[in-house]
């Protein structure tokens, strides 16, 4: 059996690399395991061989401290790998394959996995649908930013990549496909962009930039993305995006002389719960994107919300920001008919189409959002300029495929 | 040329029978037209002569003096009637038509009509997408709680009904079709009902009782309707609806009495801004009804509110009402993968739909919403009464076509 | 180990019951199985005792000798059981568990599975996407028409009734669900039937009424359904479908005696290729049925074809027929912006919702269907009286569940 | 009042340029003008300078004489112009505005306009659902290869290009907006193209290859053009499509070249009735492109089929053809679950969206289809050279505003 090391949280501001076992067909006990989950038997799972595996900035709540996840918990939920081994319940998935795994954990077997409703899974979680790896209060399934992890209902959860060499071509950009490709797209799709669309979209990070590729693919006019950071601004306009720099101010009048009217048909919120005013020395304010978005998108419009908010947050600014709740002016919405989609996305809804668009090079996500891959043991390094603001996507490459 | 009586909004509470002018084919100023509309010419208008034309719910929200609705400002958005005159403009509508009027006017020539979006038509108000007739900040059209009324745009806006006399034996039926049937029926539809749902509809007033009834009209399996009002509620069960008594505590334990688990597939927000708390003698809170449906609604549905929130509410219980502010639990939709569609009804996407059910006997809306007429004279009595939480759905009847 | 009796297909006009073996998790080798699915190992499977296994008109296809069916070949695919075995794969599907087994055999592991296509699943078939039990062509996977069946992928494809109780009590209305229900439903809605919407339903046997019961539960404000046998015309009237008489030449006359106009919004085929022209003693004519409803449909309507079309019909009335060609009058269809649906019925994505609609009193198919309890022995004169015209749904009764 | 010159068919094979009246607000009796138009007031129209007219491929079926156009008959529903004068009922468009005129003529007040169904307007054309200028049996509304043409309804039917300069910069990419941009567009969406797709397009001509064009701005995956013609399929190949030459047999096998199988996931049909088969010396056959699209499109895929196929068709090659009788191996779709949709492009539904993606450079749609303008009076040649299969798209220059 092999060494597996892994990437877990320690404390608040801490991640390290420790060594863990190496996966079996069965959820052990360990820190974040959901007593309930204590023991399940995986005979439908995979062990994967991480080919990629990257740093997403959900890691970054509970790395900041702003989450209940304990110390040791193994992180990681972006994970693109080569398979080795198979429990005797995997039909179609064989060993060497090289494949995707959705971050949202499902079984294909409930209510929800058969309307393609994924992100929430009845029973992968048995605190509440939708479930993830490496993720506290997501069932317990341990973090991929490993050598090795295991990955149940494979035959469901796996996109196999047809071929072998070409993937490893394009695997920078395939390694997207886990996570924040999708969830930009489920984004921009949710907030109802199509050909000639204007879209607004709210944070330049990963997933940002990954909504506003999506938008481009799905054929918009003009795609415009609002952030503090001027790194990530360029990053935006490396490839095409129109930007608002919020350290000046807030985003309707630079979209005004971008478009010629303060209002976009579609927006993104990339940013969520931990959301900063506009305008320097910003602090601060959890209600401000959703109620700036509001604002700026016309009448009819819809906002696609993958940005992450949550029920409770230890480290809010206020007691309501504590309990979750936002201030929010809802009168306007209502008085423009927006509509609002929240949530995990559903990577499965999505994931084969991207595969096929970046195969057929018709989409650029790992330029277009910075990837760049280090070793295994810098992640604490790539964690931290991440945390930095970083321009940057990071990619660890703990089996040295992507050297 | 005839007289003309119309109900009109004097001051907080009161409402009176005055005598206005007979319309012609041009907007006049008076009590609430926009400056920018005065003198509008209406080529392409009908002139109405009212069979029946019903007192909504947010008329209330003026009566009760929570807006700056000017003294004198004719009310009323919910009209059926006759063509009497046509403008020079008018093609194809006939006088002798009966026909519905949708209560959001719309131009059938701008962007968002071409959509099918007429509740934010982009001509028809100089302050904002969306207008509607005897409303505050509407654009100043007159309103038809009249003998007579002037519909612009009518080639596009009037439903003609097929068969005059078949229309005249379900008039009362019919004359749901200018809002609230619509405007269940749109609640029902962006919660996402469908065959075998269940559905929980917040408030058994008239929208409430439309959602029900469209919620069954779309195949629901179970429909629950919630309020305080005992009498509201036994009208929902007259039609086959299960009902929560809200004066004996939150939703979820009857929904789970009811369905075995505390949460339904879709909800319906039929209260709006004026929502209170529920338990005995509870007080106004604006956000009560949107987090009880987050709590209540299964990960994966929907929320439809056609009950009306505002950017500015000079009556609401603290600041943040004052200005439109709610105060969402939104991390808690955002666990679920929730979505919320706000805004009027865009009622010419559904009127014709809707008025087939009822010519073919499909759904009887008048009996579920208790449709009574009364004189015009009687409409002050009518306001108080429905405000006192008369069990009714008033329809005035000015002409004495429903007699 | 018990005995297994089982209807077979001996030839052309004959079945017969006969003795099988108990199901294995494993498909063994028998008429009809493609050799490269004999052996096929499934762990997946569950072992179902039939409460009640219907004869279905696409049985007939094979029955009247007009496909190459083998002798003894078990027939029968629309089954509802109780669970008496599960393989070592299957975890959530429990024995005594009460089941809809949807006669489209899937994966769950698929593209098209995780699509919701699982009429075409690609991994049950050798031949080609999709399956079914008993079915000629089909994989070869063992009819139910039967006491004992084996279920693959019994997780994903199993639907459990919540309550064994309440389900037996409305079990002929749930013995619908695996097959008529949702194809006529899926008919109806891809039709485009909603509220509102007139339908003409080309055909009166079960699928026939099961895609106007659809309607109505779909609110459709009149269902006309046209057929030559007066019986079945009668049972259509039955449930309040309008009825067209096709011995008395085509349909537009009558629909236009009905509605006022000869034209529908929405048309379903329920009839297939083995269609007859109208009048009297008309004959074979497999074009007939699609080229009158191009005819009645209104311009921007859309034909729902869940009637089976063959690429081969040895039995057909000449050389085109023989090889599936039909003549078709496209430019009617075309000049009217007409659309099409063909296909198996995707039985999962319509069977919960269904199933909750009888659970909850709001559907009554099996009283539509004329649904009747048979024993096993007799269904041989169950073929007989169906081919012969009888207006009933003929329900096998294996192991006296339903007595 | 100005002159007005226009280009007419006169004969089988025969087109010339004729002098016609100058149009009023007014329908006059002309050649193939509808008796029930003759007389039609039109206070709702615009007249429109033309800025640039094109030939359309379906101009041809009348110029080859395969329909009954009388002789004299003036041609052209592809317009783009600047409004010179308005009826009296024209509210927002306005003298100097720069539209595009949808081919489709439309109401904007019937059942079908306001379900956006604009190319079955009920209002238009006394014959049947549906009208366009210039057209034979389409009502009589006179064509637009000419200096000047009447559009009616203007309010509803011109889309105004929001900046004059600006518009006059990408004119010729602008003028394919009023029918083969958004009828390849049509195409492409009804084959359900979206972000990922493989789709195959029959016909190389200009709405093949604006359905091209289409589906890369959709963000297909791959897109294959068939053809015979070698010019056309270079035009294809020119701006990323891959190709098929029918020339060198079925489109099947070279799919599978391309793709790896010899299927794809959507599929346009852009030949329509006139389809010839493949191979070397291949003859009229009017059911090949449709049944060797059903071969070659995959399981649960969809046609779109832009192509014209037509009720009567006097040239054709046998009776059946004659009345428009195409023998289709439906069983084929059937087996494969395909769904079609046939009929005009609303041109409405899309040509904003995609004028947002042209004066944002996000398509080049002259480009792609090889636009080329000509002066009025070599309307004859373009004529000629198009019908002998020029690669180009020729555009009438008939005022001058092109050079």
């Amino acid at each position: 059996m092999e060494g597996n090391k892994a990437v877990a949280y320690k404390g608040p501001g801490q991640v390290e690399v420790i060594d863990i076992d190496y996966p079996t067909f069965e959820l052990k006990d360990g820190p974040g395991v959901n007593p309930a989950n204590v023991g399940r038997q995986v005979p439908h799972g995979a062990i994967i061989k991480t080919v990629a595996t990257n740093i997403c900035g959900s890691d970054q709540h509970m790395v900041r401290g702003r989450t209940t996840a304990p110390p040791d918990l193994v992180l990681g939920h972006e994970i693109t790998g080569e398979v080795v081994e198979v429990g005797p319940g995997v039909e179609f998935i064989k060993v060497g394959d090289i494949c995707s795994v959705p971050f949202n954990i499902s079984c294909g077997r409930c209510r929800n996995c058969k309307e393609r409703k994924t992100g929430i899974c009845l029973n992968v979680n048995p605190d509440r649908p939708g479930s993830a790896y490496g993720y506290v209060d997501m069932g317990g399934w341990v973090g991929g930013q490993a050598n090795y992890v295991l990955v149940p209902y494979a035959d469901w959860n796996l996109l196999k990549f047809p071929d072998k060499d070409k993937a490893m071509e394009k695997i920078l950009d395939l390694a997207m496909l886990s996570d924040i490709f999708p969830t930009g797209f489920h984004g921009a799709v949710t907030a109802g962009v199509g050909v000639g669309s204007t879209v607004y979209i709210a944070g330049a990070g990963p997933v940002g930039l990954a909504a506003a590729t999506s938008a481009h693919l799905l054929g918009a006019a003009v795609v415009i993305v609002g952030d503090m950071n001027g790194d990530r601004l360029a990053q935006a306009r490396s490839f095409g995006c129109e930007t608002v720099d919020l350290t000046k101010g807030g985003p309707a009048e630079q979209i005004e002389q971008i478009l010629g009217v303060p209002e976009v048909d579609c927006a993104v919120d990339a940013v969520g719960f931990e959301a900063k005013g506009h305008g320097e020395g910003a602090k601060e304010a959890p209600a401000t994107v959703l109620n700036s978005l509001m604002d700026i998108t016309a009448a009819g419009g819809a906002l696609g919300i993958p940005g992450l908010y949550v029920t409770g947050d230890p480290g809010g600014i206020d007691e309501a920001a504590k309990k979750g709740s936002l201030s929010l002016s809802l009168g306007t919405g209502w008085a423009k008919s927006l509509s609002f989609t929240t949530g995990q996305c559903p990577v499965m809804k999505y994931n084969r189409q991207l595969m096929m668009a970046i195969l057929n090079d018709r989409v650029h996500i790992a330029k277009n959002v910075n990837a760049k891959p280090i070793l295994l043991e810098d992640a604490p390094k790539g964690y931290a300029e991440f945390d930095a603001g970083a321009a940057t996507k990071y990619v660890l490459n703990p089996n040295g495929y992507l050297s």
